[in-house]
């Protein structure tokens, strides 16, 4: 039975005890707070962790201090593989190389679960915080290949797709597909708190859809932020050269005689569709086009569940879906995505059941 | 019989021909293209206009040439009241001043219904288009009492919630809660025009969500965003700020000491939080916590209707929710929002029935 030494028991690393705990692998836990170690215990993440030796370490602690601890693991495991969670995974190597030796060094395999919550704390843990989500693994050319294999099994372990690339890759993918969004979620929503209300009382979807991220923690993002910049700031920057560009634009049409002007909005927005055209679809597969059918839902108990019921019943799976709702109303709308074979019968299903259904 | 007539039957105004038909309206249709105003007609949204003489006349043309069409229909028709639905309304009202007398600019009372689709024309339009959207009638102290309220009452007919606004307060009102978040969705998409394909796998909700809006049509995004430039510019122009401060707290941690630069990120990330919870819950009302649900659904047909009835059975009503999926992953998560009062019942309830249920 494969012991893995979970150190640091916050959401991640209590999450991690529990689904391999789950999955059969024995799990000792550390943690600098003995509060934090116990209720992770007491919530079936693992035993606390004796003076033994795991075959791998996996370090939880925050970004910025994820380097020493690591440091610590592998000269206190001298056979174990070590891994670690950060967000950010060139600047954990970059401390790493100053702290340790280079066979030490070979033995630590970085990696990066893509999972979180609002909340943080081993009590915010979940056995199934993994399933579905990407977990990257960074091999090195100095890593031995059973080592990197063992880190990629306790990460599929827990649920998650396994994907390998190098540190400086991982880096700046995160820093295009999750740190600048959540940057600028964080400055659009910024500009809500001096709106009057009647003002921010129009907020209608997309501005919902744009901001949902902008609820997340200050300090951990600051750390990630920080621990990344190299990778975020070239990103950063070529957005508010963008946005400076679509200002100049703004004010030459109402000061200026307004030429090209027109042609920097129209190309500002037509690059976004381009690149969000590259996104991939659910499952990770090629980006695909659904047939989408809006459904009006009256706002009463159960007539959710009767529309799934029917939707169900058609045999039809939903690739994706959303609500919506306007300010005051009373009914909602129902956007369900289904792959476009499905659609006409599905709509037809549901026309048929008494749903008032639109493409 | 209250008679409307419709000039413009592109999605906007066909969707109001068709709703006002529904409601019991006569409804006469005008559009430049003959097949524009035919095809309108045989879906229902009316009769095509002859020469007689509406009560309300409503004008769906582009932005860019509004003014000029209300200028028209305000001389064609001396006892009706026109209004309009263009997306900006400031503009629309200091052009229309350049082309009419005070009179008959006393007959003009503007409204911006805030629906849309990604599809446009008369063949997108839909009579439910405006059930449940919040649209905007902006009465000023030159119109008589009998005309705002024959637009109002238009606007009520199709089934949204009305709200009076003044024309600068409007645009200043869109241009933060819809223009500024359109421009960073489209800004941020655009980023990964050039990413490696790898790179763009590792995409999440959270990118998702920021860049949905970014699919939408540039030369409808040119017209709303020059005709708001004003109310636009400013917003704009404190993004672009925030951001070049991010920029130069990121370069600071990568060449300089990095002094508060730190605490710049945490502000940034800090403020999004505070203006993120500015924005009103669901039906217009205050904003609201929620207790939340996380279900583990497999994706197989059937699954979501299953957990849907299970959830109406329950005798609880959903106040949002949201699907999610990892690259590659064979399940799904289902997030429920219920009202906090609810979430204990609703979890005991869904976990007798056999589902993984996580708060």
């Amino acid at each position: 039975m494969t012991h893995v030494r979970v150190v640091g028991t916050g959401l991640i690393g209590a999450s991690v005890g529990l689904a391999l705990s789950r999955a059969g692998f024995r799990v000792s836990l550390v943690d600098p707070s003995p509060t934090a170690v116990a209720i992770a215990r007491d919530m079936g993440a693992g035993e606390i962790a004796g003076d033994d030796h795991p075959d791998v370490v996996l370090v939880g602690a925050p970004p910025d201090v994820a380097a020493e601890v690591i440091a610590q693991q592998l000269q206190a495991h001298p056979d174990a593989v070590v891994t670690d969670v950060a967000s950010v995974k060139e600047g954990v190597l970059g401390a790493l190389t100053d702290l340790v030796d280079t066979a030490d060094l070979a033995r630590y395999v970085g990696s990066h679960p893509m999972a979180g919550r609002e909340r943080s704390g081993a009590v915010a843990a979940r056995a199934d915080l993994f399933v579905g989500r990407t977990w990257v693994v960074c091999p090195r050319s100095e890593n031995r290949a059973e080592h990197v294999e063992a880190v990629r099994r306790v990460a599929a372990a827990t649920g998650a797709s396994v994907v390998d690339l190098a540190a400086r890759d991982h880096d700046e993918a995160v820093a295009a597909v999750s740190h600048l969004p959540q940057i600028a979620a964080s400055l659009v929503a910024a500009r809500l708190r001096d709106l009057p209300v009647d003002a921010v009382a129009l907020a209608g979807q997309g501005l919902r859809d744009v901001t949902r991220i902008a609820e997340s923690d200050p300090l951990l993002w600051t750390q990630i932020l920080a621990g990344n910049a190299r990778a975020v700031l070239p990103v950063v920057r070529a957005m508010a050269e963008d946005l400076s560009s679509v200002a100049d634009a703004l004010e030459d049409l109402t000061t200026g005689d307004g030429n090209g002007a027109r042609n920097v909005l129209a190309q500002a927005i037509s690059d976004g569709q381009l690149g969000h055209a590259r996104i991939p679809g659910k499952h990770g597969g090629a980006p695909t086009t659904y047939a989408t059918l809006v459904v009006v839902v009256p706002d009463e108990p159960g007539q959710l569940g009767r529309l799934f019921a029917d939707v169900g019943e058609a045999g039809v799976n939903l690739e994706d879906l959303r609500l919506e709702h306007g300010a005051g109303a009373q009914v909602g709308l129902a956007e369900l995505s289904v792959l476009p074979a499905a659609g006409e019968h599905l709509r037809d299903a549901l026309t048929t059941k008494g749903w008032k259904v639109h493409e």
